[in-house]
């Protein structure tokens, strides 16, 4: 008796019921097709390689494989090593949130944050609030927890509190109670809005009112083209009343250092942090002190501002170019997409009754790809919306991906 | 209203149930203990940091960071890396377990390993059987899985199969199904036992008859002093009729070139693997690319088996004095140990009666510290059992270290 000769069903038992019907990204199978080099691909969420600081992050990890190698090779703390805390507390200072080492937890990526919280959190029909649309391994992570998941509104500008206390109200309305938000709040993942000061405040506001948990997830925040920051709400938490131990903020280096080294953080409240490190604990027991090392050496190395710019200054073109481009072939009544003021993403939505799933099929033929956007809805999606990338295209490709694109939709 | 102002207990609601029970390792807070310079320790599962191979490292690191920098800075695969999973398969086929590519996944650590595994197939309230003694963050897993866990004792021999055949149809009678055994088969943590061919045989037949999944833990292996290595479970599963798709195996870099890589592997059934990669992806996305094309290339390299070479002679050295100093100091009714072949621990047992619980402050008074034995019981633990680590001290610490540990114990 082998694999092949048993039956789907005799497996599907060995599983727990939490996988028997979770089906494998549609995002990641469009990554895989990505690979052909005459694709020119809107999908990924990646960012642009030839931008990385090689040198930068050659010089850090010779250090850290220099003075700093038993550290970076040996076992280290759950918490991560507090030398590259250190350097994080100094950029949540940054943003205007300012927190302690001891507050802070380095994840294997930002994604690592998203799950560990989940399973510190929730218990299997939990009810948890996520924008529509919002980031879709947020999503997975949320039902591989068997939560019960509610899609709040949102907007260009981002996140609707009207409809996330309607929302609340409803849950409550149903017997539940509405547990935990998720919400990316600056240049979201796919939608590229922001939250505004206000909005935040409002949050924040309904949030300790509900006593409702909130996720922030924010990972693209110096990816900003034009205007002024906002302080993440967990910055603000101390200035609304009974909100101050709510917020559990996440972040990365993903996207402006690299992906590859896996360093995400958490800022989290007091009482929570024992309770997410005993599960980081079992998980992985710590993220890979050689990429810890690393990104503190880096980071130390003050090379990150400058190299931040560089990478706003090309994303900024690039997406300038996208829009351009998307405008000049699409009458807006066809495609429309909002203006972010930075991040990786533009979120279009094309005419009433488009499919863009049957329309990526024909659009990879055409040798361009992005991302349907029903993939990012947690209920009811809207199937004419689609995401596209700017990141990792130059803009010819971009100009010559826009012209594919229009020659699936406008025939 | 501040964190601190709230009492506990309305804490304690916010988390998930799982979490509400579990407390801190007491290794873990044993290991913040050990930091003090003055301390011998005798607890930690950490490699020789002096035996690192930094020099092979760094250059491994120059070729990820050089020609392979797009790689190793870019997001990955969620299997892992190609060119390491290449080289994976080359030491499992030298362990007599060949495993094609495409059957190995890429973990944060082996640790990881058993947690993708716990939450890939396990529900609440599934009984898991285990070693006693065995890995406490193996426990910690499977508690955190809200499973239900069932001792089957072991003695010098590792795993005994009368025992877990007996278990599984108690739990049967009990109406109840065995689902899951996680064993470390070579050079157990923490008793050191290896099963034999025979055993192993033995237990693959019992696991085909009743239909029983087995997590194989072997980070140790590598690291045998004396005596034949034996073929790994996944490597005999074919022998067996029905048991060649019952068999997940894990195993690690951590104790032979570096745990700060965070470095670990599976190697899955064609079943089980693409479910483990949809709870892998959500957990982390993919394992640090700069860890891994690191790895890549030092096992590339071809350093790794004189390296092995050089390891296994200063941890038999140091086994071999520590087991002298112990013998010469504890006549053998007051401490009792197993010889073991290979691996990092010895593993202890006092006179009935004695509490190595109680024994451990006062042996940390006196300079020494251990892991008491409680801590790597699933059930009903033996107080008077404790795991002595000889490989990241030196055979003039060992000899230090086991006179205090002889004041505390025998005055």
């Amino acid at each position: 008796m082998t694999d092949t000769t048993l039956p789907d069903a005799v497996h599907a038992e060995r599983v727990a019921a939490r996988l028997r019907f979770v089906k494998p990204s549609f995002v990641r199978e469009v990554l895989k097709a990505a690979s052909d080099p005459n694709l020119i691909s809107f999908a990924g969420g990646l960012p642009a390689p030839e931008l990385f600081d090689v040198e930068g992050l050659r010089e850090a990890v010779l250090m850290a494989l220099g003075e700093d190698a038993k550290a970076s090779l040996q076992y280290g703390v759950t918490e991560g090593q507090p030398v590259l805390r250190t350097e994080l507390s100094k950029i949540m200072a940054g943003r205007g949130a300012p927190a302690e080492l001891s507050r802070i937890v380095v994840t294997t990526g930002s994604q690592q944050g998203i799950d560990l919280l989940a399973r510190t959190l929730l218990d299997p029909g939990d009810v948890v609030l996520l924008e529509r649309p919002t980031y879709l391994a947020a999503l997975q992570v949320f039902e591989l927890a068997e939560a019960r998941l509610v899609g709040v509104e949102g907007d260009e500008g981002g996140l609707d509190p009207d409809d996330l206390e309607r929302k609340i109200e409803a849950v409550k309305a149903a017997g539940k109670r509405a547990k935990l938000l998720y919400v990316v709040s600056t240049f979201a993942n796919p939608s590229g809005a922001t939250l505004s000061r206000e909005r935040r405040l409002r949050l924040l506001e309904i949030a300790a009112k509900h006593d409702l948990l909130v996720i922030e997830d924010d990972p693209y925040c110096e990816l900003r083209f034009s205007g002024q920051a906002e302080v993440p709400l967990v910055g603000l938490a101390h200035e609304v009343p009974g909100a101050e131990h709510l917020v559990a903020y996440l972040s990365s280096l993903s996207k402006v250092v690299s992906p590859g080294l896996r360093v995400g953080w958490m800022v989290l409240p007091e009482w929570l942090l024992p309770k997410v490190v005993i599960v980081k604990q079992a998980s992985d027991l710590h993220a890979s002190t050689l990429s810890q090392q690393t990104a503190a050496r880096y980071l130390q190395s003050g090379r990150l501002p400058g190299h931040i710019v560089k990478i706003r200054e090309a994303y900024q073109a690039r997406a300038g170019v996208m829009m351009a481009a998307l405008r000049r072939v699409f009458p807006q009544n066809v495609l429309d997409f909002g203006e972010p003021e930075g991040g990786m993403f533009l979120w279009g939505r094309m005419s009433e009754g488009v499919d863009t799933m049957a329309l990526v099929t024909k659009a990879m033929q055409a040798g361009v790809i992005f991302v349907p956007g029903v993939s990012f809805f947690p209920d009811t999606p809207r199937g004419n919306t689609l995401r596209l990338s700017f990141t990792t295209t130059t803009p010819e490709q971009i100009e010559e991906g826009v012209r594919r694109l229009a020659s699936v939709t406008l025939d």
